[in-house]
């Protein structure tokens, strides 16, 4: 099993506006999945962002989401599979273009929100997001959260001959089928930092831990997504970040 | 010198809205000046646009604009170079995106509407632009309004490593130094359809034509910028496309 | 019974792009759905607007939307209660300031698109626009559609003290319970002429017509929808517009 | 001379970036200047922000822009009059709804950034600006910068018919005929607290204060633009408050 790599949601400031403070995690993790400009992001924030990345060898992942800027990409929008199909290959295109211009290349592609939670319920727009990750450079992965049976994803993956990569979540509680239990459940949402060290070791170790209902689940991820943005959240990066570093 | 070129502003739909009918057009040119979506288009109709061009073996040109859709990107924004930079090296990789994913690639960058226009008046513009071409991909050519005199267009390129294109207008008045008539004054569009054609020709052979004050003005040009959004400028570009064909 | 009224949705263009021509068919009707920003019209398309329903001394209703220029609207997008009577409110405030400005004033509130559709289904979301009617003016009407059965809509009108307005559709087929029927049945959208017009003059009367089944249908509606944006189009409301004047 | 009053530019989130805090802010001001969508402020946030103004009786202002969120509206777009009187005209109602809903009113207008500026220098922006609030509602002032000479903004306010008010900084300094001082220069920017407070006091007073070469410099001002987005400034503010309310 590849060593687990610490992905993070980054670029997501708009004009003026910022949203946490990307240089004191990018030190800190393997992946930066960077918004393109549809939630988040405008095309300075993307150049600097990819800039930084790069700094830091961190690989760079295009983030596309649903076209919501007043609603940070977290609402559903109603898209027919063609225009997820076109909105994801645009967004793909314009922050390949920020790593193209600094000497790299775009590593793989991790949908945001909205779009993110609606591929694990609709085929068609999973196909959709294959579909433009093949079209646009075969062998470009991408990124879709992991279940306890994630054979929907594989089969249609490999029917569009694009490479997954699963995703966990060490702060997050589960479902009993690995789906993240909705954060209007109580205890959806680990706040203690001992809980969330303790899930993300299980993870990066492939053992099991305790779902919502303290049931074991197990998950085989490839990366296991990290948050930087207030001090508490850095904290248990930092730590994250060194225990990993010592398996 | 080689055989000038006809290139023509499409994609210019966005969302619900058509604007002129590009399948009636695109038969008849060879370079497609396509929408990035801050002016006019959206993923969608960048994705049929390209598809469309790539049928008829037209040449993709990246078409950006400042970000500006209610103003069609014909009202000047105070932007800095960097931000220039950043705004053309996006809409030029989405682009490019569909141009990929059809089995092609972007052929050229022509700037729109104010950016268009600015370029000739603000060297650190022109240079931003002309390094995002330049880092986007090696050798992209930058298409610009060819003047009596590019010297400077020539040089600021020659520094930045990038091919120039120049574009000249059968339709539009020129002052003596190659400088398009500005539309408030009277004369400064043509509207006779001989009057057209006859610039084009003039401007094809690389031979002298009146300015607007009917004094000779001698532009080298490799391509013409047509349009053929209504009857009658498809009429003359359907009467140009021959003319040029049988040169 | 009062005289039915025909409502037409109206300035839907964006910046450089138009849609239908207003000019048209504002002179036929008498109440007139005008955009207001969120999925078409701009603030001088509002401005034009309001001041030629005016000359013509057509009823000015605000047409507010999901914030979705690039799907016009018909996308349905996750909103909570809240976020839509905010929504709702800035679009009635936006368009009202036109109206007050050309010494009028907002006659009524008609929502567009996926939102019109919505409400007929979301509680929430109807009391929420409800809610924005009455807290914007007293006694300023929402235009729903007519069903066989209205009983819900009066209901949480009459909680809100909102005056409802109903409205029916002369070139659609209807379900038997007075929704319309989805456009993606064969025959959804009636296109004969003749089949239009007495569908409208039967509503206009009380009368019952004929559903998608063939079975009778009535509805009480205060206006019928009309569209004026294609020759054909005009050519029926022509009609209509007499016909009624002479009933 | 009536008491000096403070007013803020407050609202400036947009969806999910926040920017200072505003309920911090809002006890110690009597004037607050609401973003309406434009370069900052969504529906949901002008909604609580006229809601949180009115619970502490701070007056409410429309802060209309140009239509530029990426670039806070702090950059200059080429609007003709027409486009600016109907831009304020959208933004005025569009929060008025919000105060009508709320049981208030709009106070007044103040234009934000780039378009503020560009009202000093151009007759036919200010006088679209000022016509924009006459027919809104006649009597709604506007509030431009104080000037060594207001000459022609009173004139032109005359001619509309369009009270005035007169904001001054006690954080910027000033060139000797009231301009404020260029941000790129040294100095223009305040940054010592007993500076700040003591260029307030003078304004407040009448009194003359140094200009940006040391030159007396004497403004009528009505009130006095405060910030409180950070614990600096926020301390400030609230040292000026306790310093007014004991003149």
């Amino acid at each position: 099993m590849n060593r687990i790599l610490l992905n993070c949601d980054m670029g997501e400031g708009f004009g003026a506006w910022r949203m946490g403070d990307d240089a004191l995690a990018m030190p800190l993790i393997d992946q930066a999945n960077l918004a393109c400009g549809f939630h988040a992001g405008d095309p300075l924030i993307m150049a600097r962002s990819v800039n930084l990345a790069m700094e830091h060898g961190v690989r760079i992942g295009a983030h596309p989401s649903y076209p919501d800027l007043q609603g940070f990409g977290r609402r559903h929008l109603q898209c027919s599979a063609e225009e997820v199909r076109a909105l994801v290959l645009y967004q793909i295109g314009a922050l390949d273009a920020f790593c193209r211009a600094a000497g790299g290349q775009l590593a793989y592609v991790k949908p945001h929100g909205a779009l993110y939670n609606d591929l694990v319920r609709d085929d068609a727009l999973l196909m959709a997001v294959l579909d433009a990750c093949h079209c646009y450079r075969k062998g470009l992965p991408l990124m879709v959260l992991a279940l306890a049976d994630n054979g929907r994803e594989l089969r249609l993956a490999d029917e569009a001959d694009v490479p997954l990569m699963f995703e966990a979540f060490a702060d997050r509680a589960y479902l009993s089928d690995g789906q993240l239990a909705p954060r209007r459940l109580s205890g959806a949402v680990h706040q203690d930092p001992e809980r969330i060290l303790a899930q993300a070791l299980a993870i990066a170790r492939g053992e099991p831990f305790a779902d919502i209902d303290g049931k074991p689940l197990q998950l085989r991820a490839d990366s296991l997504c990290v948050h930087g943005d207030n001090p508490e959240s850095l904290a248990v990066l930092r730590r994250l970040r060194a225990q990993l570093d010592a398996l």
